[in-house]
């Protein structure tokens, strides 16, 4: 039956599986690899799944397209939880190889960054050459044509590679975020460190429209937590924005920006209230004052006794 | 009894006068001169008197500083009707001057542009010495500092002058604005070409405080027409704003403006929504797009939709 | 000689009088009371003086716009020093009168919260009356229609009044402004807590455009210490305003915001940069990180690094 | 030698080939397919190659994210030229079938708006399942699980595919934007349409940091072409802004916005200001009043008056 059925991307073993078996629920669910972020998506859409979990951001190689645009452009999907994974890099060689061995490693462009003080203590001569992704760097060293790639340790199995370090990590908080995604329903219940999920198409790409769109968040004391463009496929220069901001669609103010956005933008898909990872309601920085509410009724009744000639 | 009683600013025979006498219901109303703008107001709360009309703008001279601090300070009222009258001047002499015994002129220094070209015209060589107002100008004239003074034709009898030339104005639309002031009641309905006046003390005086008193009002697409700051008495530095918008309180943008400087302010006071003199509806510059009434109606359905899984 | 002359708003032993004498070049000069602000200011115009002191605004009253429209509109001069002189104010009565004879009070709408606490301690029965202004409050209990006038001590001798009680101030903070005004010259060496004073006209009345004379301040980070709309003449809805912000016209900050307003405003009027009064350089908040001289200094060497490829 | 060798993206026969042919003088240059983007521009910063072309932006699929992470991250480059190519789709199949046997196809989800037109006339019982990328959807055909797919016809030999059906496209303006990179130096001379490219780093992510940066633009009227937030590897909720504006980095305008990111941005890195693919100086909406280089020419003579005292 499909509501004991969750898709992820798989392959087995990936750090999306990983994510997926943190969620309490995951022990009663039937678990599915899939082998594309719109085949997990469209098993929910269909019925065969009650959910799908897809990563959805790489804080070393940034949003994950495939999940983005689907959650845009595809027949619409909610966001009903999150999930974040810490990241740690390992180094994958051919079998044989040693440390020793390295002249050469490679990695996403980012990564470097993230590996650079443990390249520095234990390989000080290697050198670095940036590949596209980290995939793409462990394709290489299968190839031959370099010694190392930094890479998750999962992807050892995928290109026949050793992970001959593992968990190299400079950085404390490199993290992937991944979404459970279900069809449209009622929103879970606020917990007081929300989040809200949207994507916002502009109209005439009058020079403003950025700011006017970031304008009806910040009137109302609304917190921006990511922003992203994507293009809206109607050729160079059009985009859509994916927009998380803090709080959850029932909170006054959120639902007031998002009204707000409705009205002047052409399109606004909402894709989900959910709670935070990593993040406790003790933790959310306060509303600014005004913002609450308590002050969006105290306003309105001010509203209706003015209306009325009491003010 | 009261109803039938309107005070004004005295004496009689003055712009204010004439202003009155332009509304419909003058004609049915005993209209009674009072010596000045706080005691023609203290009659209406008093109960004394149905309502007030008192000058409030004046495109010379500026802000009438009296009726504003009344309107903002003093025991609540509300304005329900505004007038415009046009603005010429009259040259005031001492009798038995005539023009070409005039060396020196005098009136306000925004008079001054009004009259210039009637100057040159006419007096090409007369001297311009400015005044603090009009009216001491007049008097200036009458103890015989200055020859003659450019004012309001109905101030000759004040300072013993003669209206030497009357109906002097450069400007086609040099104007004083009245209104009509009464006890807090229900605002009339709206008419398509209203405005909205408030009263708004700022916070904390942080430095973006009166920017985000606009974007309130901007952030909704509804447009002002006059922001004034006048002090609150607690010390230099320390003001309150004097603003009039475009729009009805019961037009959805205008409501949600109010309420957005409600949440924000310390203070606001609702002064009145009431018809637009001189503009008919049609006149109107057309709402920004997605800030009409149905714009709001459809977002807000758009947002109980999503609420529960149905955006 | 001109050069040892002051004019100030006279009659002597006016208030503006004693900020003048608080000025320590005073002690040598010829000090000369006017009978106008624009007879006072004309008189440094013309040469006769070489500067005048005019009160520019009152934390009670408000701005004096004899002061904002000659300095605005008229012939270009520059204000060199500000003065602050606290406001106390004196219950005047007519000759004879005493406490017990007090049934009837009046003065300014914003005076009475400055008086309250004296009033319920020492006359909890009188009446109040606002009047349009102290000097016509004045007026009335000359002409017997009231029995005592809040005021200015030095306003009895002008109206026949006794100062029955003087010094009269619920709040600390009451004051008012004066400003030193001379001919167009370099501004004074900046010191560290400077003010800088501005009358900007606005375009075309498009909604947004007073929000833009903002912004031109607020994105160098200098902060508005008053702004005040003025008439300018041309008819009801059209205004220039009087704007004072923090910083001296050579500090970088500054000076690009104002070539900033040049630009965009059809007419700019720089009315000078002097010390700010009752503030000493270790007192001004400290600029916003960013926007000091140095900032500016490393941003245009980066900047021509970059246009030679060196960035 | 150097000066005559280009690389660029390969494999030979790719659009970034053709791309590259579109410039005059890759005629005279030796052109070299590297096999990453990073290998295409490290050919460029260690000397082998004078400069490189890359994707930069696809209308499909977006930021190429290995190019903006290079270029934001990587040893300095600068951007002297643009290319843009148009997207056309061929829908690609196994060697055999024909249209008849078509029953599923893929693509990209931002593909399917660009071909859905040609499926309802051509194919109207196929059904669309979405694909990661263009080259996922044709590694599937390539696998058996799908019968046709939508991507590139270049992509058909990497497969191992046929090009069933080529130039298939429902809009006009799907393309793809490449760019011209070389080591840091001066920019090309201004043309008139010009764009200039940007890295900028936020700081504290306090909310308002991403309109302020906006501001800088926008007070200054410079319109803005792009915006790409990146992560910056440093965890999950940190970006940088890939930012293109229009003008040359010469005009006062951009330059004097440039200054004002460098000043309240932890980090600013400058791409290039090179000319608009497209479009011609003719084309370019005229700049904002008030924002021409002989405006800011006269501001600065204006301020320079000023600070002397001759405003």
């Amino acid at each position: 039956m499909s509501a004991s059925r969750y898709t992820y991307l798989g392959p087995e073993g990936t750090f999306t599986e990983a994510a997926l078996r943190t969620l309490p629920e995951a022990a009663t669910r039937e678990l599915i690899p899939m082998i594309s972020v719109p085949a997990a998506l469209d098993a929910v859409r269909t019925g065969d799944a009650a959910a799908a979990l897809v990563p959805i951001e790489n804080s070393v190689e940034g949003g994950v397209t495939a999940t983005l645009d689907e959650l845009a452009l595809g027949e619409p999907l909610m966001i009903y939880r999150e999930v974040l994974l810490p990241i740690a890099f390992a180094l994958l060689v051919r079998p044989g190889t040693g440390l020793e061995d390295i002249k050469t490693v490679t990695g996403h462009p980012v990564a470097q960054p993230q590996v650079r003080r443990w390249l520095a203590a234990n390989l000080p001569d290697a050198v670095w050459e940036s590949s596209a992704s980290n995939a793409d760097g462990a394709r290489q060293v299968q190839e031959g044509k370099i010694d190392g790639a930094f890479a998750g340790e999962f992807a050892a199995a995928t290109y026949g590679l050793n992970p001959l370090v593992t968990d190299i990590h400079d950085a404390e908080n490199a993290a992937t975020r991944f979404v459970l995604v279900g069809r449209p329903a009622r929103p879970a219940a606020p917990t007081g460190a929300d989040k809200t999920s949207t994507v916002i198409w502009l109209g005439d790409d009058h020079p403003g429209a950025l700011m006017e769109l970031l304008q009806e968040y910040a009137v109302r004391g609304v917190n921006l937590l990511r922003i992203e463009s994507r293009p809206t496929g109607e050729g160079i220069g059009r985009y859509c924005f994916s927009v998380d901001c803090e709080g959850h669609i029932s909170d006054r103010r959120v639902g007031e920006a998002l009204m707000g956005l409705k009205r002047v933008c052409p399109n606004v898909r909402f894709l989900g209230s959910y709670p935070r990872a990593g993040i406790g309601a003790g933790d959310v920085s306060p509303a600014r004052p005004g913002t609450s509410d308590d002050d969006f009724t105290s306003a309105a009744d001010w509203l209706n006794r003015s209306l009325d000639g009491r003010g």
